[in-house]
């Protein structure tokens, strides 16, 4: 009822703005008539992996969700899901580097000098692919400390909106009931001071939302690419260890040749730590100032204060600062 | 306690590894010096990874392992920890189209429309990065198909040791008891007869390991590098799609433009997918016959039958064939 009537007086007050529900719905339809491929909403409705998120689950995670103030509560959903993929991804690379363990040492049993070999250094190979996952998962980290900036920025917003929709619910009241009342001349001044307060807000929301966003996803492609050339490099040069593997169908009594290539496996293993070690990233055609920010290891700065404080003479009625 | 004595003894016996935290940045630094990345197992002595190897723990799995013969035991747990890998990788498929899904209708709550068509088309890129995570789980499933061959052989080949073993045995005591038993005469035609058979046998494990050996971890590779070029292609589209959302700060009271990258962005998911349509595996420099034995979709075949059938003629007296 109050969240109505918030509706209404914000439309009133700034009809730029156009109403929250409005908004959404004109999103909605405009999804609708895109290409389906083209967008993941449509899609979504009646498909399998969102299913569930519109059902409550009882779970504590789910009921720690419901506790996030509105605004913040899907990136707070998302970010757990954040978690669980670096969960995943951790597991992924702890596997691979005990199944490279397990691979040498069954090759060590063999008694086969060949297979021992060459089983040893492609196990190498996929430990190094495996430590590639474990850093790729840490890179996601990374990322989602960012999107954490955007969900905190989020969450410091919502009382403000809530303020200003609170008085202006109170003076559309007491105009109802007594026109008259001086304190009305008073509850403005306090839904200026709100709406002020709020604007600060509001820009400060678009400004960390919209940076944020751009660094988190930027890092998770960076990574994304990083993780695959140095795999692509690995798994080269792991072909090229199995191609040393003679493996001619012998018949019953004969034996195998003597195994020589033992000094051509070291090199390939050699050859592939000079090009993992020469690896750098493309060169960045993408133009952002997402690296400084990175570089500073400014993760979970209060990200509303730069603005606050660049447009703070702009407004001066604005007393108090947004950072709840 | 006895993970604190644990980390006691392991600093004692080697004081450059530190605590864990040390220990995985040694790892890191260790693949730069050359001599110990070249082989897996005298790394793995002390290592994190090989750690609970040792010890017999009294799971339901690790029961199941030590009832296979001694022969398979080791690729048996490795194919295990296969299984593990897998799991995992599809996790991270599931919860990567997830977050895409979350993404997209966070940024539908925005209200933003460039935040909400950037979100959801970002949400596309992303949840495609899933869709191969999942190939490139099933594709392991694949090879670990081949290491399942390898382990049956090895499997098979059990009995025929022990029973030429057993044999060689029941001769020597005779021998001891009895030099002149008209039995020794049987028991050393029955021994012609097992050592013919275990030739055939050593044989097949030789040729049957080296074969799918190849064959598994070749294909491991293929999955690996293809993955890598798709979401190295889906990743930089995604970063051509970042670079449409504006995030010059806006101070409070401004409004943003107008968004009208709208057909730009759709342009780029076209690019995108032209671009992994098109793609397609490098051409194969590396000589096998992998991709027929793939292609036909013999996974589970029994491979020692073909060994067998080539060489016949040449060991009449093998009565009996291997397969149990």
């Amino acid at each position: 009822m109050s969240r109505s009537s918030f509706d209404g007086s914000f439309f009133q007050l700034a009809p730029a703005h156009l109403r929250y529900g409005q908004a959404v719905s004109v999103t909605n339809s405009a999804s609708s008539h895109r290409n389906r491929a083209l967008s993941i909403r449509s899609g979504n409705k009646s498909g399998k992996s969102g299913s569930g998120s519109q059902l409550p689950s009882f779970s504590f995670n789910s009921l720690r969700g419901q506790s996030q103030p509105e605004l913040s509560r899907k990136l707070f959903k998302l970010i757990k899901s954040e978690n669980n993929l670096i969960n995943a991804h951790e597991a992924a690379g702890r596997e691979r580097i005990n199944i490279a363990t397990q691979l040498s040492e069954w090759g060590e049993q063999t008694s086969d000098e060949a297979i021992s070999d060459i089983s040893d250094k492609v196990g190498v190979i996929l430990s190094e692919i495996g430590e590639q996952e474990d850093t790729y998962a840490h890179s996601l980290d990374d990322s989602r400390a960012r999107l954490k900036s955007i969900r905190n920025t989020e969450k410091s917003v919502q009382p403000s909106r809530d303020g200003k929709a609170k008085i202006a619910d109170d003076i559309a009241k007491l105009k109802m009931k007594e026109p008259e009342s001086a304190r009305l001349v008073v509850l403005e001044q306090e839904l200026v001071r709100a709406e002020a307060e709020n604007l600060v807000a509001e820009a400060q929301l678009t400004n960390v939302t919209r940076q944020k966003l751009k660094e988190a996803y930027h890092s998770e492609f960076l990574a994304t690419i990083e993780r695959a050339e140095k795999q692509i490099i690995l798994a080269k040069h792991g072909r090229r260890l199995l191609s040393l593997l003679d493996d001619t169908p012998i018949v019953p009594g004969d034996t195998r040749p003597n195994y020589t290539e033992g000094s051509q496996a070291r090199q390939i293993l050699n050859d592939c730590e000079d090009d993992l070690r020469d690896w750098r990233p493309e060169s960045e055609e993408y133009e952002t100032p997402v690296e400084e920010a990175a570089s500073a290891g400014v993760k979970e700065k209060q990200p509303a204060l730069d603005v606050e404080s660049s447009i703070h003479t702009k407004t001066p009625e604005t007393a108090t600062t947004v950072a709840a």
